[in-house]
Order: C-alpha cells, then sequence, then structure tokens
C-alpha cells in the first residue's frame, strides 16, 4: 500500500508528550487563577457565520481569515474570543447577569505568513467584565490583580504591568491639531523600542508635522521616573483638553487603585508609549513583560473599550479584558528554558507485574487512584529491564515491581526512581489504602 | 448603524453559564479519570491537510467533512480523534514509548444534517493504547475499568459496559459461507433493538441468503443467559472456523480479565449483537448504556484494532481504545434532568464591600483565594439589594456585605445562601489566613 506522508501543517503546534504536560500545566494554571478571581467560563463555537463574525473585521484580519463554504452556508472560523463574546453577549443579554465576568481559553485561527514562531493556530486566554451600561473604574483596577497572579503562578517574579491610558494619547493630538494623524503618529511611536527616539521624530516629521508640535508630542513621550513622577509631570504638561484631563484623572485613580489592590511597586509601572492597536481601547491599556525575557514581548495585553457589541445590538455593553497568547508564550519561554514542568509525568507510580495473577496489582492500583494518586499499570510482557526502561522515559517518579516473591511475602519495595531509595511496604495496609510513596 | 444578527449556527453548542459549569465539571471528571490510568494528554491541530485527514476516510465520512482550500492548500477540519492519533504515532514513533497511552480531548467537526440532538461541533473524549508490533490482551481488560471509572465518576451507578468480539461475527459468516455479505447483515443486525426479530429475519433473507444459514446466525443472535451462560452455549454451537475459536478464546479471557480488574457483574455483560461499525474494528468491542436513559444510546464505545496508522507507516501498531461524544452526552442528560453540577458557580463567596476604601475587602479576597476559595469582589456601585441579587443569580453560596459598621468593628458576616445562616469572623483573622465559612 502506498503512505501519506504523516505531516502536520506549518504554523500549527503539535507537541512531544513531555512538552504537551508542560503546556497542560501552564493552561490549568491560567484557568485556575482566572477562577480564583470568579470569572465563568465559556466555550463559543470555532465555525461561526463569516457575516456574524467579519461584521466588524477589516483590513489585515479580514485577509488573514479562514472563510469558506459549506452547502451555501458562508463560514469562517474565529481569528479573536472577543468578537465571539460580543456576539454572546448580545444574543444572551437578557440571560446574564452583569457585570458578566468571563474567561474562555480557546483555539483561535489566522492565517499569518508562516514564520519561526508564528502560529496560525494558536490559545488565546481571555478574560473580560463587561458592564450593563456602565462599568465601574475599580474593573480597570482589578484587572491588574489577575495579571499579577496570573504571572506568579506561571513561576515568573520579575516582571512589569505597564499601564497607559488611551484619552491621554488622543488629548494630546487634539491639542496639537493632529486628531487625523493620530492613527499614524500612534503606530511610530509603537516602535520606538525598536527604531529609537531619532527614528520617530524623522517619521513624525515626514507627515508633515511642524517642529513645535513634535516637541510637544515627544516631550510627552519622554516623560520618565516612578509612575507618581509621571504622573505629576502629566500634570505639569499644563495641556488644555477635556481628553487629556480626563485621561490623566483615570490613569491617576488606576494607579492609587492598583495599589489598593495590592500590586507591588516593582510590579506595576505608568508608560506613555504604550497604544495597543489603533481604535479598539478607548481608555485604560495594559501590556505586561518578563524583564528577564523580553524578546518575548507583551505577555498579557489588553484595556478599556467603550462598546462591546455596538455591531449587533443597541445596548451600550462598555467593558475592560485581557488576553494572553498561550502557544507562543509557550513557544518562546520553552525555547528560551525559561519554564519547567512541576510534575514531568502524568502516572506518580507505574506498578510493574513479574506474575500472570493481577489480582495483587490491580488492587493496589485501586486503592492508589482512590487517594487520588495516577497509577499505571504495565501490562505487557516484556523483560523487567525493559518494563523500568518505560518508566525511567516517561519519568514517571515512583516504581513498584510486583512478582512471585512479594506476593509470597506480602511485602512490596516502592521504588523512588530519582533517588534510587526503595522502602519496604505491606500489601495489605496498601490494598486497604494506607498509602505512603517516601 | 445597521445590526448584524448575532447568531450562533445550527448545530453548534454554545450554553449558558449555568449550563458551562456543568459541562466543564464532566469534562474535568473525565480528564481526571483518564489521568488516574496514567494516559497522557495530546492536543493535536484541529486543521490538517486535507490529503492527510483523507488518507483513509470514504463514503459518509468524506461527503460530511469541513474542507476548504486556503491559498492552495487543500485543508480539512478533523472528524474525529483517531486519524489525527495516527498520525501523530506515525510521525513522531521514532520518539514515543510504547505501549502508548494517550487520552485527547477536543472539538470535531461532521458536516451532518441539522436536528435537534444532533451536533456539528462536538467534543470527543479519546483514550487509545497502542503497542509497538504488538499489544497484549490485558489492555482490551484495562479499557472496561478506565469506562466503569469514568461512568462513576459521572455520578452513575446502574450502566452496563457490552463487550463482544468481531472475530465471533466474522467467523460466524465464514462459516455460512455469507463473508461477502458480512456488512450488510452486520448493519441489519446492528438495527435489531430498534426493529425487532422478525424485521431482522425478513430483511437478511432479502439478500438471498438461505433459512438454515439466517437460522444459524440467529441462533447466534438470540443466545441469551449470563455472560458465563453466552460463553458456554458460543462453544456449544460447535462452530468449526478458526477465526470463530479464535474470537470466542479472546473474549473468554476478556470476562476473566475484566473481572481481574474489580468490575462488579451488575456493570459489564456479553452481548454478541454489537459489531461497532464495520471495517476498523477487529477483535474486543465495547459500547456503555445507562440503564436508566436507554435512549441516549452508547455513551462510550470502540474497540481492538490491528492497525492504527497504516495509511502513514509501515509499521504495524495494533491498538485499543474508546471514544465518549461528551456534547451529545451533555445535552441528552441535561434534558432528562439526569445530571446535576456539585458546584452551581465558580466563585464560593462574593465580598460586597458598601464603602470607598476597598483594603479591607481586598486583603479578605487575597487571603480567601490563597487557600484556594475562588472569591469575586462586586466592584460596580450599586444598591446592596441590586448586589445580593447578583450573589443570587449566581448562585453563589456565601456573601460577606463589608460596610462601615463592619470595619469599625473588625468583625463581618459571614452569610449561607443557602440556609440563610449568618456566622461572625474577625476580620483580622480572616486576612491573616484563619479562614472558615460555615
Amino acid at each position: 500500500m502506498s503512505k501519506t506522508e504523516p505531516r502536520t501543517l506549518a504554523g500549527f503546534m503539535e507537541l512531544l508528550p513531555e512538552d504537551q504536560i508542560l503546556f497542560e500545566q501552564m493552561k490549568n494554571k491560567i484557568e485556575k487563577t482566572y477562577q480564583k478571581f470568579g470569572f465563568l467560563p465559556l466555550d463559543t463555537p470555532i465555525i461561526e457565520s463569516a457575516e456574524v463574525l467579519l461584521a466588524k473585521a477589516g483590513g489585515e484580519t479580514e485577509k488573514q481569515i479562514y472563510r469558506f463554504e459549506k452547502g451555501d452556508t458562508d463560514l469562517a472560523l474565529r481569528f479573536d474570543l472577543t468578537v465571539p463574546l460580543a456576539k454572546y453577549v448580545a444574543k444572551n443579554y437578557g440571560n446574564l447577569s452583569f457585570p458578566f465576568r468571563r474567561y474562555q481559553i480557546g483555539k483561535v485561527y489566522r492565517g499569518e505568513k508562516a514564520q519561526k514562531g508564528r502560529f496560525r493556530e494558536f490559545y488565546q486566554c481571555d478574560i473580560d467584565i463587561i458592564g450593563d451600561g456602565e462599568l465601574s473604574p475599580m474593573n480597570d483596577a482589578e484587572i491588574p490583580s489577575v495579571i499579577y497572579s496570573v504571572i506568579k503562578e506561571l513561576g515568573f517574579d520579575d516582571f512589569t504591568i505597564r499601564i497607559n491610558n488611551r484619552r491621554l494619547l488622543n488629548g494630546l493630538f487634539e491639542s496639537v491639531n493632529q486628531k487625523e494623524n493620530s492613527v499614524e503618529i500612534l503606530r511610530i511611536i509603537d516602535k520606538i523600542d525598536k527604531i529609537g527616539k531619532e527614528e520617530v521624530i524623522k517619521e513624525i516629521a515626514e507627515l508633515g508635522i511642524e517642529k513645535d508640535q513634535i516637541d510637544k508630542i515627544m516631550s510627552f513621550i519622554e516623560i520618565t521616573g516612578t509612575s507618581d513622577e509621571k504622573l505629576a509631570k502629566l500634570q505639569a504638561l499644563a495641556i488644555d483638553n477635556s481628553t487629556f484631563s480626563q485621561g490623566l484623572e483615570e490613569l491617576s485613580s488606576l494607579v492609587r487603585y492598583v495599589r489598593a489592590f495590592g500590586i507591588p511597586e516593582q510590579n506595576f509601572a505608568v508608560d506613555l508609549t504604550i497604544a495597543r492597536g489603533l481604535d479598539y481601547y478607548t481608555g485604560t491599556v495594559y501590556e505586561t513583560f518578563l524583564n528577564e525575557y523580553r524578546e518575548v514581548g507583551s505577555v498579557c495585553s489588553g484595556g478599556r473599550y467603550e462598546n462591546l457589541a455596538e455591531y449587533y445590538t443597541d445596548k451600550k455593553l462598555p467593558g475592560v479584558g485581557i488576553s494572553l497568547g498561550l502557544t507562543r508564550l509557550f513557544y518562546k519561554l520553552n525555547e528560551l528554558n525559561a519554564i519547567k514542568a512541576e510534575k514531568k509525568s502524568i502516572s506518580d507510580v507505574l506498578i510493574i507485574p513479574m506474575v500472570d495473577d493481577l489480582e495483587v496489582p490491580i488492587k493496589i492500583a485501586t486503592a492508589f487512584r482512590e487517594k487520588g494518586i495516577n497509577t499505571e499499570i504495565y501490562l505487557n510482557d516484556k523483560k523487567l529491564k525493559a518494563k523500568m526502561k518505560y518508566a525511567d522515559k516517561l519519568q514517571i517518579p515512583y516504581v513498584i515491581v510486583i512478582g512471585e516473591d512479594e506476593i509470597q511475602s506480602g511485602i512490596v519495595k516502592v521504588k523512588n526512581m530519582i533517588t534510587g531509595e526503595e522502602t519496604e511496604r505491606v500489601i495489605e495496609a496498601l490494598e486497604a489504602g494506607q498509602i505512603r510513596l517516601d
């Protein structure tokens, strides 16, 4: 028979078991943390009607989308978890309790150019808080406390949640009469880390903006110091624009509330260069950087928006949320050797029977499982050496060999595969649920 | 602005939060049980190259598949988790340890005719054990012990795992010279529960099969009694065919081993009418029925196959596995009111601040979360009544209201929302992690 080559598409992550175990641990930690803050689970379809999914889309997104027909229905795969959330809230408005706090962890699809570390199928881990008509700014301050808990839970201490307010930027542009150029200017500012200050000034000037206006923009961008110093310097700029003033007030409150939420000073900072995309966010914006692994980029980003679902409903639904791109984050951190599995195997114990009658091995395995210990019985007919090698390769931490001698004596040895130590246990005691491994 | 109707496609399940919580609980129980038996996690892409995915498919499957082009690549969505497993094992053969035990829980896609209770996107929860060249029949006996644990864990006691061996049927057909009609006959026999014995005989006769051959087939199908009685009666049929004899021997051993695995007699039975599809399974086959909810159909099915990945590799990879169709099972059981959530809310506690300064509410929430208690703070500016209603609607079991009085006295009341009882707690003790709810 001629064979088909068993390949996986470029841009699609498929892991070997050892990496998959680590990936699942990260995913579970994120999910558990979201639940700790009382976010409700949501699971929407991966396929939606193209009309629904693209109600708002345009530009780059539309080009990248997986869109196809089945029968005469125009379908598309979701490219993020926000549009499905907007659809869901608009559709189920009358059946939800507000503020509606939901998390969703699921795969999304973007037909990006395939390159190393870029994925066409990837997990997003989102939380959003949606208000009915209004949503207290306290919610903007709670989000960083969720980010803080997630990143700590993932094992990192040295990270910074950077916060800004879009109104500051918008007000600034209004004050220098550059509202119509704001999208372009923001795009250039977003690159400052990569291309440097001089190049930013040059590119902005190329838009035909005058020097004193550029100076004003740059004096804003270049504000340095602690979060409090930055807020004071923003005040000192004395920009006479109501949008700017509102942004400054919101950002000042946010800093105060973030402290109330107990985020340590070293883990958050006002960063006036953060803009987060161009038209979606309206107030607070967040990015999160691992300071030892800056090359990873922002691991968790989001912000405040005025209206979640205006393409589907007249209801005003303001919200605030973040997204963590798990597939890329896992890929990068794994490549950098920056993450380790807490438990390298699924099985805690491998029971190796060297007898035909499996009664004793099965009874012990059942007793272990009832105590919440993942227990595997090696059921194939192999030499002891091959069975031990299997435990070794799967990094199973404990092994119990059960042969005729053990059955006769009523005593088994539990072998710790890391230390090599063996401890004796009475079979009857194990079967009765008196279980200790070391 | 004109609005797009926020609809979800027919055949795609999308749940309200209360149902989603229940669904997640079922999914987690299945996953935890699979892990208890030492199965490794696997997550393969939902999109595969159509050539790879359809290497084996044909007939009904091919018609139902979601297939489309992106650029000039011919793509398809997976329609089960077995084909991706075959691809994965063939592709990663050198990097896996055998027997390779994996579970996968994920969505699959079939463009079936839309009707109530039929889904086009649904979760399958699969386990498989794959051998390298050979696989001990003990593995066939372990699978029912996993099924048993899963179904018990889902809260059911009255269920039957029905087991059969395909070789018995194949051998029977060979012995009456009806090998070439076997697919057709099996298809008719599969319907016996629905159409009855007389209709089965009539339809088989319509294939042009003679009466004494039909009698032989029916005397096989109609064997009744306990599992042991059935095995004895099969022996007594004295069918002189080597395939039949092998099947009988395998089934007899399986019953012996299943008992060794501690499955109670009332939870398994030899059922000679089970065939499970037509060409994939080669030996043992399983189906599982909830006896109080027979209308649900088999909730968990599978069997033994000789060769997992022959379309991709020359390696012989025998395996045994099962699949649980979670989406349909959830839908049916929920409709029948046969499942209840253990925990109806994600949040265990709702903290309701009636003060501006959130220091105390946040400190208490943080202490609770550190103890693994999911805790939400109501952050919006509403009247107390509206806040209590929110807790009520989300069925959050405990509420703590924190107002000026509580801050002054240093004592809060923890309200049990089910009993209405309130117990006093010292704020400082809670903050210090001395947490009791009732």
